[in-house]
């Protein structure tokens, strides 16, 4: 059997067991975890320092060095996360609906884990402890595959939690890390649909892509955000220019930041002067259509892969309609189905917008920036789906989890 | 442009017009839709007919041709069936959680429909009509692919629906049958991401395993049932025996049938005698484990495969155990986590079994046999549900629809 058959199959083995566990003893077994994080913090910073050394010789990027290093704040940051999931409220056993049947049997639909989770990540080793952490509290167990750069971190990381675990009385392979840095296990890891019950896949638009067309587990796709933000004719622009600096500088790196703003040309006039000279103040690099272009100085003119693309950088293509349901059809067009926002104080405008525009999460008069599981009072986050099966955008502790029915009878057969 | 993509783009485009269809304007297309099929029966029967022909030259079994025949009856079912889908409450729009967080914004999770449904499909035509009317119910645009040999009559059944579509003022489009027998087409079908957003394969275990092995679209499967029933030791006899007959013979041809029966060590000597009298009686062929058989004469050794098996015959297979936690064990190797059953007159032991048997729906004391739309009181079906993501057992309107975010605000900005 190969190591990564060998790891989802003891997954699966526990996964009965993980389920079964009482929401007290999963949270000690958290909370004695992060104790443990920190109490190993020499022996992690030694495994981090390990890929980071490997990191610089393979000539990485400085901004990637920097997601990928750990220091004792970022340990304690993971550590406070897994506290923070322990005062969370157990998702498992939530009775979602009980109803009895003329024929007297009674349907009861509870919320059950999944199972066995894979994750599939990249550089950040944080992610590990936090995958962990949710996946434990829902009730599943993890079997977790991270980027090669920070293998040598993720082991150390595993090697605590699991230890930890085994100290709290709680089976270890609750959590299995791939220890790895084949892609043939990647591949071999797609197709565990015997004992993995659903696959998430973390990290870039070609991370996502691959686990989506090779996978033979049904997989939750959280994705890329190209989130727009539509300025209409009826806009406030004292709501708008600060939404628009807030959804596409406050972050620059991450999926709910503003990529595109479509404006109305009746607006134009009034708009562009206030929106050209905050882009200014903020050096945003605009990329804009030739009807808004003259309005903005400086402004590279807009190609069709501008309007597509997630920028993540200080970046904004601007493209300018004539009506709402121009708007609308743009955006469904060029938008990845994630986050996109309408400025207007009409509210027929706004309700229009609302059902139209194909996203997880729409959005009137407010920043794209909120769609984040903590925004959102969901306490967590284990990413933010883009597809329409299962779970629609922030994903926190109840969407890691399915249901089943139990139904109870004395005797019926069915006529 | 190929007519598989012509025909998912063409789904695709409509999808939105379909979303915003008010209850009554699809209410009255669903009846207008039943009285065209009733009063084109002609046209339809014709076109089965040329369908029977050619079923008979190819050799086709005589029950896979009654599974393809259509009469004026049938017909008749279709149209009913239709109008019992007009009078379903209507799914879209339902206001799953309404919320405002400190920061002011109001969070509203909708109910909307996926968009465009993917439906393939085998011999029986009348899944044509079904498929349509729950799809379009629940504010979706389909695209079907039916069996080879029914190509005509789903030809005939699709005119008939997308006519009086048209007729009724909503998109015909929101209808549309891969009029084509070429394997190639199917293949096509699955790689259609950008126009599909779920894909739903009824029949076969091999159609699905084919589906879910090479769609590049989130797949629900609806699955096969090798369904369990488990006599514990505290079982009440008088529920057993009426509960097996049932579950096993009521009809064997479908997914919720009973295909295996496990049993308690300890209640053997009482048990099996009638146990054996009720299958012989009822003409069930056995198929029992060593220490099982002595008591069953002219039950044939159990293999391997056997456990495994849907029959979707008179055929049972027998394993005998020596506790709750064995039979738990056996149920969760060999089953298609579609329907488990325990009977036992044990609380704790029953409660065991409903948390830790791995099914889409768990039973004590009552008939696997209720595992259905219909009896679950959802008032359709359009499969049963296997797999644990977005839905799991009976899958009706609800289970047809996603959600997603509406979120308003008055000019809110992340801090």
């Amino acid at each position: 059997m190969s190591m990564v058959e060998d790891l989802c199959r003891r997954a699966h083995a526990v996964r009965l067991a993980v389920q079964e566990l009482n929401t007290e003893t999963k949270n000690a077994a958290l909370r004695n975890a992060a104790d443990a994080l920190e109490q190993h913090a020499g022996e992690i910073l030694e495994a981090n320092n390990a890929d980071l050394v490997q990191a610089r010789e393979n000539g990485m990027k400085e901004s990637m060095v920097d997601r990928l290093t750990l220091t004792k704040e970022r340990i304690a940051q993971m550590a406070k996360g897994l506290r923070q999931v322990a005062d969370l409220p157990d998702p498992v056993g939530e009775v979602l609906d009980d109803f009895t049947r003329p024929s007297g049997i009674r349907i009861r639909k509870v919320r059950f884990p999944f199972g066995v989770i894979g994750i599939i990540y990249e550089s950040r080793p944080n992610v590990t402890a936090d995958a962990f952490a949710l996946t434990f509290k829902s009730g599943n167990a993890v079997v977790l595959k991270g980027g090669s750069d920070a293998i040598c971190s993720n082991t150390a990381i595993t090697k605590v939690l699991r230890d930890s675990l085994t100290a709290s009385g709680v089976p270890a392979d609750a959590v299995n890390l791939i220890e790895s840095t084949d892609r043939k296990d990647t591949a071999e890891f797609l197709t565990m649909r015997d004992y993995v019950d659903v696959m998430i896949p973390r990290g870039s638009a070609g991370l996502i892509r691959m686990v989506v067309e090779n996978s033979r587990i049904p997989v939750i796709e959280t994705g890329s955000g190209n989130c727009h933000i539509y300025v209409d004719k009826d806009a406030d622009l004292d709501k708008a220019i600060p939404i628009i600096i807030n959804a596409k500088t406050q972050r620059t790196g991450v999926c709910n930041a503003a990529e595109s703003l479509v404006v109305h040309r009746d607006i134009m006039d009034r708009f562009m002067p206030r929106f050209a000279e905050a882009m200014k103040e903020h050096h945003v690099r605009l990329h804009a259509d030739d009807e808004s272009r003259p309005f903005l100085p400086g402004a590279a003119p807009a190609t069709e892969e501008d309007f597509a693309k997630e920028y993540l950088d200080l970046d904004l293509s601007v493209k300018t309609v004539g009506s709402v349901q121009e708007a609308i059809d743009h955006i469904n067009r060029y938008h990845t189905q994630h986050s996109d926002c309408i400025i207007t104080e009409n509210k027929e405008v706004a309700d229009l917008f609302l059902r139209l525009v194909d996203s997880a999460c729409v959005y009137v008069n407010a920043s794209t920036r909120f769609t984040d599981g903590f925004e959102f009072g969901f306490g967590a986050e284990i990413g933010i789906s883009t597809q329409k099966l299962h779970a629609r955008g922030p994903m926190g502790l109840k969407e890691l989890t399915s249901y089943k029915y139990l139904i109870t009878g004395d005797g019926q057969i069915r006529h």
